[in-house]
């Protein structure tokens, strides 16, 4: 299994901070060791970040930690690999395009028994069944919503319904963004904290870090940070129940109607 | 206009040393201040490096440059706008998926009145005549062949039309590579050269900077560079012929029929 990091925010925001906590676990406090990427939207743009070598050990890594790019959209991925060789085109986060915009997906789970029919419009690189759920996902978006992007409620349902497809092959926790929102699915473990003002001190679990950012803020500005386990042993961080997809836009959750993903009572549904 | 670098070689190989003297036209020796880029395929992954500032003060130059990455093609490009803001969704090289190969490309010059008719498989996210051009020599691939990747010589053909068609717009020399070959077409500005045994001693042009090959290098390596203009004072580089398509492989040009991409004698064939 591997582990997820997201931020989404109302103001370009660095994730620094985040990330130096995020990043030991790569190899140090945990053992996520084969290899870790980083994605940054900047306007319509995306930079990814991948190396697959631990990102405790990784130069690139300690670029990141240590330069500050402005975002409002990260999506973060440290892996330990449980189907796919520990190369760079299995390294998360993947990047597609889909109605003229970048899309970046990144998942923890395993999938067994899954090969979905690929008709070619995205093809995986790879031998992932995480690249491959990404490729089924944006498939059948393109499908569905041929003209561009649907209205946020629609592509939300979409999402939702595809979910749970996916989701009956195995744990399928994910992030995934286009520069706008950023969708959060907890199928087994996936918690969330959103910082805005009074913002106060906050201490990393992973590394003796603290940062205090009512420094560092506007009264305005709002963060949501997306990840396996909480990055901070001084916060309150919202548990996300297993089941279920969120949004996440301008660093708040949107409301979109229903978010459930597992057909209670079991995941028997075909 | 633009600088391009490009880089294939029969083993995997480190561009540090020709990325020295190219990063430096970025704002030092050349006006090319508009931000830079550089892929590296790495088996059939690739990662992408992409900053909107001058490369010359970039910290991720600065890694690229620092940190060897060894690859067997590399794309690289330093920007001087002509079509386009300065952001991080207009800078080269662009990346896209295609046949489950990632496909990169880079490109110098000016498309005039080009406004491409694209049915959605590839669209452009920012605003360049550069990344349109990119679109469209992908949907016309896509299109041609959609099963799969074509032969060789077939591949080339195709592209040749391409370059003939669009460079009907304007300036169109470019680097594209799908990780196994990286194309090379000049229009108005691009050299060459070959490394191969008996490897020799390197001077950068753009900065003071020696390099003997012969301690670094294998006899049976290969490594073609190509760039807008020479990167060294001290080598025979090869201009290559505005009007033709080159491809490279393991290292050398490739004999693939017909590369000529002008039709002469006038740029007026429709």
């Amino acid at each position: 299994m591997c582990q997820l990091l997201g931020m989404n925010s109302n103001v370009p925001t660095d994730i620094c901070f985040s990330f130096a906590g995020f990043r030991v676990r790569g190899g140090a406090t945990d053992e996520h060791r084969d290899g870790w990427g980083i994605a940054f939207f900047e306007g319509r743009g995306v930079r990814v970040f991948l190396d697959p070598q631990p990102s405790i050990e990784s130069p690139i890594a300690e670029l990141v930690r240590s330069y500050p790019i402005r975002s409002l959209n990260v999506i973060a991925h440290i892996r330990k690999a449980t189907q796919g060789t520990v190369t760079l085109d299995n390294t998360h986060p993947f990047q597609r395009e889909l109605w003229g915009q970048y899309w970046i997906f990144a998942h923890n789970g395993n999938l067994a028994d899954y090969t979905p029919a690929f008709n070619g419009r995205f093809l995986p690189v790879g031998n992932t069944d995480s690249e491959s759920a990404f490729c089924d996902i944006l498939q059948h978006l393109a499908d569905a919503f041929p003209d561009g992007p649907p209205s946020a409620s629609a592509l939300h349902e979409a999402l939702r319904r595809l979910a749970i497809r996916i989701g009956h092959h195995g744990p399928f926790n994910f992030l995934l963004s286009n520069g706008e929102r950023l969708f959060a699915h907890c199928a087994t473990r996936l918690a969330y904290i959103i910082r805005q003002a009074p913002f106060t001190v906050a201490h990393l679990s992973d590394e003796d870090l603290t940062v205090d950012f009512s420094q560092l803020t506007t009264p305005a500005d709002r963060v949501a940070i997306i990840a396996t386990t909480p990055l901070t042993d001084n916060e309150v961080w919202l548990t996300i129940a297993p089941g279920t997809l969120l949004s996440f836009r301008h660093g708040e959750r949107e409301s979109l109607g229903e978010t459930a993903t597992f057909a209670r009572p079991g995941p028997t549904i075909a």
